[in-house]
């Protein structure tokens, strides 16, 4: 399946430039301590139990940037694709139209705070319909933009049917989480800015953050990307295909994709291998944002090897590993869903040993990675929960 | 007791200059739901069992501005003092005497990491006497930069003498945690930056983040300060002495300092009210960087009325719940010491009722808050506990 033709990195520039008023250009920040962690192969025995038990550690060296989507409006990316979806929404159908019918969807997490933070802003009457199991940070941070919110029993057709409802009864436009061209051009946005952030930071604008390029700038006087690699999340996969698409045009920098393995979640991850997209996930991972199946729209991306180079998958524990790292040595707030990608560059042998190939090709010392951070929503009461069992 | 005639906004911007390579320049963030909570007057029930009980809560109108050092490198502010205490050390004593001599200290926390990374940084000898009973955390993060690392008893005396072995053995250079003059002036760098970033957020460079100037700026045509007040923690007194020797040629900036009351860790506000500074502190507040009693040099700022305007103190339970405010909508990890001066503004009436005539006084709608975040260091395992006692 080809990417949809809409999904061009020009039509990213164009979102962005719609976007802009009504989202945050989140920092970008770096860590000396976790690029040094990185930068150092792996214990032995902590292969042990993995297809790699006994081989050598791969030894790359790596150089990070978290893009921090933590402190995104609603705390999330996931603002971004929703008020790209309503503001083009409103240019193709007017706001008579749009305000008249209302938007719906449902959503258990960060899409159902977006889309009534952005029709809230929009002055659209939104209906978003909650799974009564959500959490109740969700459910509040939802509510405080007062939508008609609905709940549903927690599967995915109790959910549809209430939605369904909803439509037969107002007509309102459906605004699906993920799976739709306009939500992936806006989550394609992080990619621009992060790729401007990183250049204003090589340049050494903030002097006192390490900055030291490994890659292709070094080597291509200045003309290569300054990237070599982004790593985002991956459930629905807007956010990936997103990013992967406003990257398609700069093939310095490659574009991964990082799931939870738990349970099946790896979902993307087992359809490139078949090259079947796997339709049906049921997983109870930690990361719970990446618990659903990669949509159509997304895969039309993902499965192109020229923009999407790989997806990796990590455990609970590494996910907890890298959250636990990323609070105490970034002091940021990240959701167990926003530091899996950490967590493959940390601990997935897999990609670690192919970074350290690559670079051993290219003649590179290492590699400039930018991690993105997408979301930050987190009762502080599991907290504590989540790092003492495992 | 008169400040200290080194203490001058020249001779901060000077220890600026020349700290500004070693130390980072923390971001300043923002929060639109932390601005609607402050500026929402407390229930009456919040107030039952305090002197404001009965009254109508106060109703300030308040816009924060959170300077987060908790980014600093070691996680706290604590870094700037250090570097430049160091620096000036060798300006006067020369490297080869200080790399001699070495220097010492003792200290729990912050300060004997950033001692520790501002030695090794300067290839100067440390050695560090922390308690035993010091955080695993805080040790490891004082290891990490390779110092020599001596353990006491926990008492002041145990430390002191320890260090007093040392200086008697090496002839140690000994660089105090708060009560030096070049301490105060490295922490007093902190104002610098959050002056000139406030007012580029104000002018907008940043349109994402919603910046509303409520105080003197409209009133005076941009003549006057950006900032109304700010609030930093105080414990031994050092960065909120810094930073009002900074605004003490300022004075449309009010400064404040916070402290937690518990089991008298609130000495300063005591020595304030009696005119008689309290020498000798024992509490087990959870602000544990907050329990030292204030220092003499900063003492010398502090009484000074003209400079630091007041000091207030906050409960267990309003620092825990401010801490949870923080994590929740900022998304940035914070120690409990850092979120005093929050708690203040959040839920001191005292300070709050002061701050709503003022402005009814002055005819403004509101103020404009500089908040420091002191630092970030806290263990991830320590969390749940926090929030779930009370």
């Amino acid at each position: 399946m080809a990417p949809h033709p809409s999904l061009t990195p020009q039509n990213i520039l164009a979102a962005h430039a719609l976007i802009k008023p009504y989202i945050r250009e989140t920092p970008v920040l770096t860590s000396k301590s976790l690029n040094a962690l990185a930068s150092t192969p792996q214990s032995p025995e902590a292969l042990i139990g993995t297809p790699f038990e006994g081989q050598k550690p791969a030894d790359p060296k790596l150089n990070f940037f978290f893009k921090c989507e933590n402190f995104q409006r609603i705390g999330a990316f996931k603002a971004r694709g929703a008020f790209h979806a309503l503001l083009r929404l409103v240019e193709r159908e007017g706001a008579e139209v749009v305000r008249g019918r209302g938007v719906v969807t449902h959503s258990s997490g960060n899409h159902a705070q977006a889309l009534s933070l952005a029709a809230a802003t929009l002055s659209i009457p939104a209906t978003i319909v909650m799974p009564s199991t959500s959490s109740p940070l969700k459910i509040a941070g939802t509510h405080a933009h007062n939508p008609r919110l609905l709940f549903s029993g927690p599967t995915s057709q109790e959910r549809e049917a209430v939605v369904a409802d909803v439509i037969k009864e107002t007509n309102a436009f459906l605004i699906p989480p993920y799976d739709a061209v306009d939500i992936v051009l806006g989550q394609g946005t992080v990619g621009v800015e992060v790729e401007r952030q990183v250049g204003e930071l090589v340049v050494g604008r903030e002097p006192g953050l390490s900055v030291h390029v490994h890659g292709k700038k070094e080597r291509e006087g200045g003309k290569g990307q300054l990237l070599d690699a982004i790593i985002t999340p991956l459930g629905g996969g807007g956010l990936t295909a997103g990013v992967a698409t406003w990257f398609s045009d700069k093939p310095g920098t490659r574009v991964f994709g990082a799931e939870p393995a738990f349970e099946g979640a790896d979902d993307c991850r087992r359809s490139l291998e078949t090259g079947e997209r796997v339709r049906f996930v049921k997983s109870t991972t930690i990361a719970d944002g990446l618990r659903t199946p990669v949509g159509e729209v997304p895969w039309g991306v993902i499965s192109d090897k020229s923009r999407v180079e790989g997806v990796y998958a990590v455990s609970e524990r590494q996910i907890r590993e890298a959250m636990r790292l990323v609070w105490e040595r970034v002091k940021v707030v990240v959701e167990p869903s926003a530091v899996v990608p950490l967590a493959v560059a940390l601990f997935d042998e897999g990609w670690r040993g192919m970074v350290e190939r690559v670079c051993a090709a290219e003649g590179i010392e290492g590699w400039d990675v930018g991690i993105v951070f997408s979301g930050g929503n987190v009762a502080v009461e599991g907290i504590g929960g989540l790092f003492t069992k495992d």
